[in-house]
């Protein structure tokens, strides 16, 4: 792998022409003046949520293509009302139209953080090197990610299983202002992460975790048909529960297929706390329904014959549909749209679907 | 709870009369000069290993009993064969012989380490912080243990499982010497754990780790009897692998009763690596044997009857002897010493055996 751990800005950008840094956005990107180092050398896909004749500005150097919610009806048609608006649930549009095989994510108040020795962190870089050494989702190494530099499997860790499985996401993580809900940030409005933790490690098979989207990075040919951001925002009953629902359905899928999921390192700065308030209105329901919803994604099983992650994404959609739809009507559009999704993603990427197949069949 | 994080010695020891500190050895006790102001308080149980008519030299002012082989022999009568000799696993004659709820163990090859700010690390006391605070094995908290100063539950963590689960062991970690199997030791003789990582986690339900009795702490009431060290060491065909044994067996029974296991902080500081070739002849048949006893441990059930950890490991000897004994006849001696062993704790602690049953059928 190319880089050093201890240099911030590595001479040779890992997968320069492989990865796409997917950003939503409803006002002007100042936030990337920060990030140029890091980023520059990459290609951004820019989503801009609400009112589409407002014009984004974008600091002068970078590479990047832009889509409103005009060119998202363009492009998806009547398909485009899977895609939420007025909320970051829209980011997903970037996903699908990237051609790219990695996409990393982030949010525009998010900043470079430094580790405890004050230097910048390149999170990219670390994601990049998250995603391209294997996860150990089937017994747990008490070292952490045995691959990093001076680490190793521990006494008593199977050899069998040190091979690992190919890593399809990696989550990270956020100094500062961290990522609780509304009731949580109610309660505790002055709370801040400091502890830097110095650790990736895989989420084990079986175990559902709350997936943020802000520092968020997956391989896009692995994984991508699944990272759908549901319906949230503007015409929905719920929001805030877009990458946790992306989250969820990702996971049993990876547990599914074989792949791992990473959570740690990198850390970003999180600058600023969303209004309390706002956030209680947006997640109540979400509140109610993750008790429900939790224990429906703990016990799905997908049969054997769902070998892609299209097939496993549909027959998820048919579950939610069949034991959901009980809990509100919501969940029976979510179903629907989950379909469009896939058929959109499908559209959009003709190779991909067929990749998609030949992913899963290989394991 | 009493005592602050900043202070390495508290004024008031935690559970002073309720922990006692198991330690095996073979030789002159002088690593605990440099825990003195950490283990003065607490009472010691020392198991002597191998010749007993050697004497082994305590520093001045500890207060302890002692245990050599002898003494196992009279106590136990012929149920002393379930207690390994000349291997470290004769310390679980020490969790048998305690008359407090709490244990912990440490190697005598073990140091006080410094945390990155260059503080001694007060170890038992974070261990008895993480066995006194709850865990959380049932969804990942991406934060690690929520239940620190300064961190909570992030979003979409349900809300009706932030009770969380009573905590029953607390695994710490290495500095310096990393826990590495022969072959790791024989390919990477030089490598060092440097890295501190401030965290605590819970291992998730369902999910097996390579425990290590280096530095452990448990509740002793809550599932002390699971934590037997097996068969090892002399007479044995088997060695290295009587705390992974007891990580295993105490993993699937925490489990079954819906309580948690804690890896992580605090770190040791390790000083001596064992020689690899001697580990080697030790370890080799574990080393195949695991690749059989995992997916065995993966896939154990326990009747929903077993409401306590003594039935629970009845019941888990029983799986060993009709399912093991086909990988070698050592299992169904295993299997034999295992019924002993609860025997014998039984025995020697009359009213836990009740105790033991009611925590089982109060979950």
């Amino acid at each position: 792998m190319a880089g050093k751990e201890s240099s911030s800005v590595p001479s040779t950008p890992l997968l320069k022409d492989e990865l796409d840094i997917v950003i939503p956005t409803i006002r002007n990107l100042d936030f990337l003046e920060m990030w140029r180092p890091f980023f520059r050398p990459y290609h951004l896909i820019i989503v801009q949520d609400g009112d589409p004749t407002k014009t984004i500005k974008v600091p002068e150097g970078f590479d990047y293509e832009l889509y409103n919610r005009n060119d998202i009806n363009r492009i998806l048609g009547p398909k485009a009302n899977c895609i939420s608006f007025k909320d970051s649930a829209c980011r997903c549009f970037g996903y699908m139209v990237s051609k790219k095989k990695y996409i990393y994510t982030i949010d525009d108040d998010c900043f470079v953080a430094k580790d405890p020795s004050g230097k910048e962190i390149n999170a990219l870089e670390q994601h990049i090197k998250n995603l391209l050494s294997p996860s150990t989702p089937y017994f747990f190494n008490t070292l952490y990610d045995p691959y990093q530099t001076g680490a190793d499997f521990v006494r008593g860790y199977p050899f069998s299983l040190r091979e690992g499985a190919p890593t399809a996401v990696s989550h990270g993580l956020w100094l500062n202002i961290p990522d609780y809900d509304a009731p949580t940030q109610l309660v505790k409005p002055r709370e801040r992460n400091t502890r830097y933790v110095d650790a990736v490690l895989t989420i084990p098979k079986g175990t559902l975790f709350p997936m943020c989207g802000m520092n968020l990075a997956f391989d896009r040919e692995l994984i991508g048909p699944a990272m759908y951001f549901g319906l949230m925002g503007d015409g929905q009953p719920i929001g805030r529960y877009d990458d946790m629902w992306a989250g969820w359905c990702t996971k049993v899928i990876c547990d599914h297929l074989g792949l791992g999921v990473k959570t740690g390192l990198p850390y970003i700065w999180h600058s600023k706390a969303s209004n309390p308030f706002v956030n209680l209105k947006k997640e109540y329901k979400g509140i109610f329904w993750q008790e429900e919803l939790i224990p429906f994604f703990q016990s799905v099983a997908l049969p054997k014959d769902c070998t892609s992650v299209q097939k496993c994404y549909i027959e998820l959609s048919k579950q939610v549909r069949e034991k959901l739809a009980k809990i509100d009507p919501y969940f029976t559009k979510l179903a629907d749209a989950m379909i469009t999704w896939i058929e959109a993603w499908d559209e959009l990427n003709p190779s991909g679907a067929a990749a998609g197949a030949a992913n899963g069949t290989a394991k």
